[in-house]
């Protein structure tokens, strides 16, 4: 038979998975001889079961939890609903990820009204035993019977108020007492039957009640957030309860060993004595620094200060602890790895590797990439945020502090940055031909579009901070105006924007610039030692590719053209190349575009000089380059000298019903195999102009979009045969790749066939899990949310790549691929390239690169790093066990 | 080395891919001693290898021709370039399949100056040499060197006009001499140069241009029409002349060992006394019947006819011969299998079963499933139809003929049905909300739109004749004119459809309907006994149900539920239900519509008594079920009682920048889930009607749109939750079958997952033939037209199966699929399940049904038998020599 309970001498640190985090932490308190209350724990398998059986916990399963608390009542002495020597019990959840808050805790079960006057009498305390019934009743009440708590609090302030109490400890036991009655009245009032008087009965629903507080919203959202599964489920502690408010000498607290915010190595914490947990976090009464304890309770200071020190080292982690002292004598209730800031997490990790405490690998695989995010962009000054207020809350889509003015248009913005100012972009959303102000923006905010609208991809790809979809924002950029509530800001106006929380604040807001810490060059260092995959960024200026290398890009993976056609200097000629209806029309447009083009790429080329350099031909569908309002089509046909009703006619002819699935890609450079001509003329003059004997540029063109051999067999011939006409000419030498966009479903199915023409991969997973999903970022919105609150997703796949079917498509590319060439170079440049469990597949797949945005390298370096030791580790285990 | 060049002795029918049909032929009537010319077939291998070498004959392949022709001239005895003996071949191409016409031909090859001047001696026939050598050069010039025929006829037209000649017969040879003399002239003005006197150079010049010929646009058309890939090559037969010009004891001719047209068991053909091939094609003297043959020479007719019957024994099929008489001596110059009709192709199978010449078995394989379509359709009376000249040409989009009154909107055309008149819908392109319109037009004709067009889909899915994109076709709605060239049509004038062609007629041409003969009911017979896929429909009406089992259909395989919200009695309450803000006002809304729905269902189950019905929940997004036109939008407001900007601003929440990818099939049911309800509770309230303990119906709910397995879990709890409920509500015994499409690739990849929860799975292959390309029907006509033209693509994966990445993707699905459940029903609903090459793919993949519309059920029934046949025979053979 399953077992799906163990006492806590029963288990151990490695037996996470089973028991929780905090039940094989506990488990091993035990095991060291710590003083730990004794309990025992139920396991997350029993969760995953009682989800099964239809949210039922099942016979087997209640009998082994009997038995456990028999065992329990054994080993204390004390009986479960025994007047004479109470047991008991707190019911905490426990998941195999620390989810601090999320789920529900239920404290001093095994109260009645027999056992309470009991425990009155047998501590000579009634007021304890009265505060930890009536505590006990609202828990229950809220957690197990979904009772709203305020009916409670109203009930306790009405009480002090009438007797003139400021504080809980002021009221007397008798007081208690009476809180205690009205508590019982106003659980039957609400349930309309009395308060479960039967211990065992407590138990077992309050187990039940921590089982579905798994799937509450707050926890289901916390495990999108933290990439949780949802089938982990949660473990249950019962644990024999020990009592911070029975008297002044005794007290509840938390502390970490390390200082959580600067990483600094010194016992950090604080706590209140007379009270439990709860009261520490409530607030009500302000708790003291931890330094204090060592004043009034030396002893016992020093022994939770060894504890602190000794479970730091056992863990090779900083530690998150929760003790009780009752009547003067120590117990430790929990301990974890402690959160902490960026700033700290690397500090911490450094100082215990030059303490000798922990390898390399180790401190490594401690860090959370994404944090790291946080030391790489400004952030507001701390003192003047205190300050200021949000006005309106949107989506965090591109991290960073930022203040400006606010401008309405592109346009606007443009000139403003030209006269000095700071500008912030407002706009209902962005499009592609706004992109020259997005550049010199500050900060860009819209009121509508996702994560992965096209405000947010772009801002992050720049740097930028991206506040996106804020909806409280009405945003009437013909009347040009900003309004938030009955705040209205017109342009030339100050707003603050914050992309890591989505904050939106009034006026200016000092801002200070990240720096890089000797602790984040370091652990750089320390992750390029491991890693085994290289690091390369999506950028489209020269100034993105100097960031990325400042930040330790080793070459770009992506270059998108199509931005660059959006400049000022070159869109008329791009238009004109759209509306020409022959190919020499064509072509003369585009002999307007070369020369520009190329010195794009001599910016580009020079920036990462002697690394190398990914191009990709043009991708969106042309109608993206024509405007769609009335007023500017007119302006247009003007500008272009043609009718009106023509170039509406064309820009009819170049709708699509589905743009995604439509005339793009290499599909355009089948039908215009001019453009796929210009641009390759472009690349290859700018790599001669630019590579040198020290540095050869290497320059390699990816086409976009393949889903079948022959289209870029067709391709790659229009490609190579200018290139090399150009090299001929030049009388130069210059080697150059042509490689292909794995983005389309069928393009991993058949790339044995496609390897045959391309030097190298670079899958396209933002195409691809939209088009293997079946479902449009741009159209998921409201289908996500859905989703997310039904359970039917944990996250988004296209922030998170999906290993179960987008994975497996790349892991059929991939194999394909490299069946055809053992030693194809394979990357990544969608926006999963930064994302580090999305590196980790790419990892497991045997990929030479990933590619990210410039501000996510550092991310992308450490969790390349991280995956390599993984792997190094599991290939590790393997080797014994396995054929 | 491998062996580019065989020997007509060398080689037999068997080798077929590598010597081309013609020259497998050729070769095997060697070996039957039939008196065939000698000569080589170069192989299709070298005709790939010419291409991979970038169009050039390799030096090898050139030496093993030149080696052949010696052994020719050996055997013959004559001599390439002689003028004493000279030898002459014609050069012909010969493809794996059968492509009559699609490629060029040379007669004559070898003749020169000297040459022709030798055979006028040796022949002492002078006007013979000259008039093989005008032809010769005008052959050559065409096909090798690319220059129009027309300059020659013209230059010959002159000189008989000039002579007072009517047949070319009528000139002599001195003026034969003259004809030649100008030809050569006419070449040298065309290419700079004089025409080619060296016969080697001649030879290997034709090789090359047979080569290309393979590449030319109308052989990838053809071959895109017919399936055939374009990496099989074309062979190239290179034979020995034999002349039908040498005066009037020769001819030429071509017959069938039986009559294409009826399939009468009697020689039918036509010959010319005293000319080449090319003058029986080109209808200048009028060719006579071949039983006159036997009053002219009665040995050579009783020759020719022995010989075809002894090869229709040979090869078990009517045979297609071409054959010469040289000075009263018969020789065969081809024999392949006979191009017949459809009536003809029936009739050839059950006469040779019944006379004991093939198996049933042979007899199936050898029909031509696409060709029974003819059968299944009105089609026009043949006189009448030979007094109509098409006005325009569209899309064949879907077959039969029809005859009306132009109507241009669905109202009309629905109003004029109801006056009694048959009506033709002539619409610029045609929407879900002409759908009641084109259910009772005779036939629908569009101005845009491709073969899988909303109109064609549709209109094939009732058998309605269809013509689309007819581009000629000017369409005014507005103004109610039809314009094509100088002629406009207004309401109520006559035009008539042919959608097996795509033409389009001016006036009313009488029609005859289609019956079905009893060879035809015997080929379905033998097709059941010999097929194990079942054949199911797509059927949305009680009328398409009922056509679809006197077809022969076994079950519904996809009743799309859509349609019916369309009809008038229910858009409104649907349109109500789609603006309604809360669920109260949806369900509102949804009640009315279920009875109405409920006896959609009643209709459907009682035309398929006993047999299986699969019906699809809502499936397009809802706006489609909204106006865009702002007249509309405000009649509509003006109808719902709201705002015309209130319903303004829903439909544009609505709308979706890719809706293929967007909000629609399952995702609405998770998002509305009380839509699914009222619809499981009308399927399963009118089964319950129907049903009856001979009859009983089991439904089969459909679950469209799965990507992920918590989807349809969901979904699946939603439906069985009401069904049961109706049930237990009815007091009677129902079961229930809830399954889903498998339409998206992620559905594929994690099939054993979502299997879990589904009774069987349909394959979508519409949606997941578009994204696993990432292509758009809708978007993809300007595509793919590029695409055939540049060889990309051969054809149109939507409408033939690609085996090698959407075949994959389900072959995954089956796998996996049935690795959960390994007796899981699988079937097909797509487009691709009424064509016959798709059929063979489901039949390797284990399928347990295909299902088509309801006049392609014929098709499907024969395609399937052949499959199984096919893969019968392939394991027969896999047995022995596989592992």
């Amino acid at each position: 038979m399953t077992k799906y309970v163990y006492m806590f001498a029963e288990g151990n640190a490695t037996m996470r998975n089973l028991l929780g985090g905090k039940g094989a932490n506990l488990a091993e308190m035990v095991s060291l001889g710590l003083p730990v209350p004794g309990g025992f724990t139920v396991t997350t398998e029993a969760c995953n079961k009682y989800y099964d059986d239809g949210q039922e916990i099942a016979p087997e399963v209640k009998e082994q939890i009997l038995e456990a608390l028999k065992k329990q009542e054994q080993l204390s002495g004390k009986v479960f609903g025994d007047p004479e020597k109470p047991l008991l019990v707190s019911v905490r959840s426990g998941a195999r990820a620390s989810m601090p808050g999320m789920m529900d805790t239920i404290l001093n079960l095994g109260l009645n009204k027999e056992v309470v006057e009991g425990l009155a009498k047998l501590t000579d305390n009634p007021r304890f035993a009265y505060d930890s019934y009536r505590r006990f009743i609202m828990m229950f009440s809220d957690v197990v019977m979904e009772i709203s708590k305020d009916h409670y609090e109203e009930e306790l302030e009405r009480i002090k108020e009438r007797e003139g109490a400021k504080l809980d400890t002021d009221l007397t036991d008798e007081h208690m007492k009476e809180v205690a009655d009205r508590f019982l009245e106003i659980y039957k009032e609400h349930k309309g039957e009395a308060f479960p008087q039967d211990p065992t009965e407590q138990l077992l629903l309050s187990i039940e009640a921590v089982f579905r507080s798994w799937n509450n919203r707050r926890a289901i959202y916390y495990r999108r957030m933290h990439g949780i599964p949802g089938d982990w489920g949660t473990a249950v502690n019962v644990q024999e309860m020990v009592y911070g408010n029975m008297g002044e000498t005794s007290g509840t607290g938390v502390a970490f060993s390390r200082n959580p915010a600067t990483g600094e190595n010194q016992l950090y914490g604080e706590y209140l004595m007379n009270a439990q947990g709860e009261d520490v976090v409530a607030g009500i009464r302000t708790p003291e620094a931890i330094d204090h304890l060592n004043d009034l309770m030396p002893e016992v200071y020093q022994e939770f200060h060894d504890i602190a020190e000794r479970l730091e080292q056992h863990y090779g982690d900083m530690q998150d602890l929760e003790f009780t002292i009752e009547n003067g004598k120590l117990y430790v209730l929990q301990t974890r790895s402690g959160k902490r800031t960026a700033t700290a997490a690397l500090r911490v990790a450094v100082d215990m590797v030059e303490s000798g405490m922990l390898s390399k690998e180790d401190a490594l695989l401690k860090i959370d990439p994404s944090q790291l995010d946080a030391l790489l962009h400004p952030t507001f000054n701390p003192d003047a945020l205190a300050k200021a207020t949000p006005l309106a809350k949107g989506l965090p889509a591109s991290p960073g502090a930022a203040t400006g003015i606010v401008t309405f248009t592109a346009d606007e913005a443009y000139e403003e940055h030209q006269n000095g100012k700071q500008v912030i972009l407002v706009r209902t959303e962005t499009s592609p031909e706004d992109i020259q102000g997005m550049n010199v923006s500050a900060g860009i905010l819209t009121s509508r579009g996702g994560m992965t609208s096209h405000a947010a991809v772009v801002a992050r790809g720049m740097g930028t901070c991206c506040v996106s979809g804020a909806s409280e924002c009405k945003i009437d950029e013909k009347a040009g105006t900003l309004t938030i509530g009955d705040k209205v800001f017109k342009s030339g106006d100050w707003i603050s924007l914050d992309g890591t929380s989505g904050n939106v604040y009034e006026g200016q807001i000092e801002t200070q610039k990240a720096e890089l810490t000797d602790d984040f060059k370091k652990i750089m260092e320390w992750s390029d030692e491991f890693r085994t995959m290289k690091i390369r960024t999506n950028a489209d200026t020269p100034a993105d590719a100097t960031t990325a290398r400042t930040l330790g890009a080793e070459g770009i993976g992506l270059t998108r053209t199509e931005h660059m056609f959006f400049e000022a200097d070159r869109i008329f000629a791009f238009r004109q190349m759209i509306v020409a209806r022959d190919v020499e029309a064509r072509e003369k447009a585009l002999a307007k575009i070369l020369p520009i083009q190329k010195d794009d790429f001599v910016g580009i080329f020079e920036a990462m000089k002697g690394l190398p350099v990914t191009i990709r031909l043009l991708d969106p569908p042309l109608h993206e380059f024509l405007p769609s309002e009335p007023e500017q089509v007119k302006a247009l046909a003007e500008e272009l000298g043609m009718e009106e009703q023509k170039l509406q006619n064309i820009i009819n002819d170049l709708h699509e019903i589905n743009p995604m699935l439509g005339h793009r890609g290499l599909r355009l450079a089948i039908s215009y195999p001019e453009i796929a001509i210009m641009q390759t003329e472009a690349i290859i003059r700018a790599a001669l102009e630019v590579t040198t004997d020290e540095y050869p540029v290497i320059p390699e063109i990816m086409i976009p979009l393949v889903s079948e051999e022959k289209e870029i067999e067709f391709v790659r011939d229009v490609i190579v045969k200018r290139a090399d006409e150009v090299i001929r000419e030049s009388g130069k030498k210059l080697d150059y790749q042509v490689g292909t966009m794995i983005e389309i479903p069928r393009a991993c199915l058949t790339a044995d066939r496609i390897a045959m023409h391309a030097d190298f991969f670079s899958f396209g997973t933002n195409d691809l899990t939209q088009m293997t999903y079946g479902l449009s970022r741009d159209d998921a919105g409201q289908i996500l949310e859905t989703y997310y609150n039904e359970g039917i997703f944990e996250n988004d796949p296209t922030a998170r790549l999906d290993r179960a079917g987008v994975g497996k498509l790349m892991e059929i590319g991939c194999e394909l691929g490299r069946k055809t060439k053992p030693e194809l170079k394979i990357g990544i440049c969608g926006e999963h390239g930064g994302d580090p469990s999305s590196i980790e597949v790419c990892q497991e797949l045997g990929f030479n690169y990933v590619s990210c945005s410039p501000f996510r390298v550092p991310i992308a370096k450490l969790a390349a790093a991280q995956s390599a030791l993984k792997q190094r580790e599991d290939k590790a285990h393997m080797t014994p066990t396995t054929v």
